[in-house]
């Protein structure tokens, strides 16, 4: 057993779909979470940028002595994760992988659509590991930068949310995909746009679940798990405004989170 | 006379509507333009970086050998005009002042709206303004942080635009106003969204225009008006990705324009 906690960060709020699933599949452990929303959204910043913040990142969440970190942000995981891996002696999980497999498992007629931050779209890495486990898949992706923004204001839910939400598928729904994958942890939080957009038969792979799956494994595999009777205590630090966060905690939770606020740069 | 080149910048397109402007009232002047693209929107970062951007800019304008510095930005202008007056041997104007006269000169019933980024309606500086000329003005301020984000997407004339505009004005109206102060230069990026929104006893404050026109009487006063029957040859920089600069300069000015991309960092 290791009763330390469970570092996660991301660029903002978008993380916290992945708290979310990490809250139900883990409700026992206990989550330090950094939201880098002072510097949000990362996915057209400089690569070279993104990867200073998330070194930064990852220095303060080790200082609480965190066990394993969690990348909750597509764009990192792609920049980061693996120079990240060598230089840590603690287990790092990203976001990416987990939508792999679940894509695939998705999929009836082969048409997978992929919607993400520009650098995630740029980078090809969804399209590249689906071919590589199936060449027969045609990829369709689309880079929809406003939706981290819209996310990041609370206003997922309101017009401005669902025609952008409409205004980035529509070109996918054309294409004919029988899936889409979220490769940006915030996207989840326009869920309900995409249900009122997309027909039924389009499944919506929020890589969220299956990254609390591989969570789970790995504490489990290494007998890491938190073993106590008392209640976990989450801590958040951000590096934006302290009440923006914590007022779209409590839409997502509906509960309330004290957010502090650090200066990592 | 000087036949030098005027530099003008923004953190992105909204500058563009203050060339627009220069166009039109100085059309022999020769222009040199810098939209910080990669690192927009200002609005919401720390106030040393903006400073920083500033600094870094204007060292590249002054390497054409401009005569004269427009900060076609309002963020940018509250945070950094006072220190690079000091620092510069030329002339340098920003976009406040001249939405303070306009404003004044525009409203019937006193009672103002501004629009504007969050570091802009922070500083409160339109309201002090306005206040020192007329105490009996009062000011309604709303912080748009998305409405950059849209207009540098390009997608300022679609249903996204037109919800977002919506969901900031709507308690300006409630509040009565009957002039609303575009405190952003990408704002006016978003003026058919504004006509249909509000009614047409609302009047909107431009600020390129006033601040054309000082910049046209600094020129004239100073003896310092390009005199050549040459025809004016402009240039365009970006930090970021140039097509995508090249095709809202298409959209505002239905004229192609070539961008080129420079580093300043």
């Amino acid at each position: 057993m290791d009763n330390r906690k469970i570092g996660v960060f991301d660029s903002g709020v978008g993380g916290l779909t992945v708290v979310s699933e990490i809250y139900k599949q883990l409700p026992n452990e206990e989550i330090i979470y950094f939201g880098d929303t002072e510097r949000s959204p990362y996915g057209s910043k400089p690569k070279e940028t993104i990867h200073m913040y998330t070194k930064q990142i990852v220095k303060f969440l080790k200082s609480f002595d965190v066990k394993m970190i969690v990348i909750a942000c597509n764009t990192a995981t792609i920049i980061s994760i693996e120079e990240l891996r060598e230089e840590l002696d603690i287990p790092i999980i990203g976001v990416v992988q987990g939508a792999i497999s679940m894509a695939l498992l998705t999929t009836k007629n082969n048409k997978i659509g992929i919607i993400g931050t520009e650098h995630t779209i740029k980078s090809e890495i969804h399209e590249t590991l689906l071919k590589k486990e199936n060449d027969k898949i045609d990829v369709f992706s689309k880079a929809c930068p406003l939706l981290v923004n819209i996310a990041e204001e609370g206003l997922s839910d309101t017009d401005i949310g669902f025609y952008a939400c409409k205004h980035y598928v529509d070109s996918l729904v054309q294409n004919g995909v029988d899936t889409i994958v979220l490769a940006c942890t915030h996207y989840k939080l326009h869920e309900n746009n995409f249900k009122k957009i997309l027909d039924c038969s389009i499944k919506i792979v929020d890589p969220a679940i299956k990254t609390a799956e591989n969570l789970s494994e790995i504490l489990t595999e290494k007998n890491m798990l938190r073993c106590t009777h008392s209640k976990p205590i989450h801590e958040f630090y951000v590096s934006g405004v302290e009440s923006k966060f914590s007022e779209i905690y409590g839409l997502i939770f509906n509960e309330n989170c004290k957010a502090k606020k650090v200066d990592l740069s």
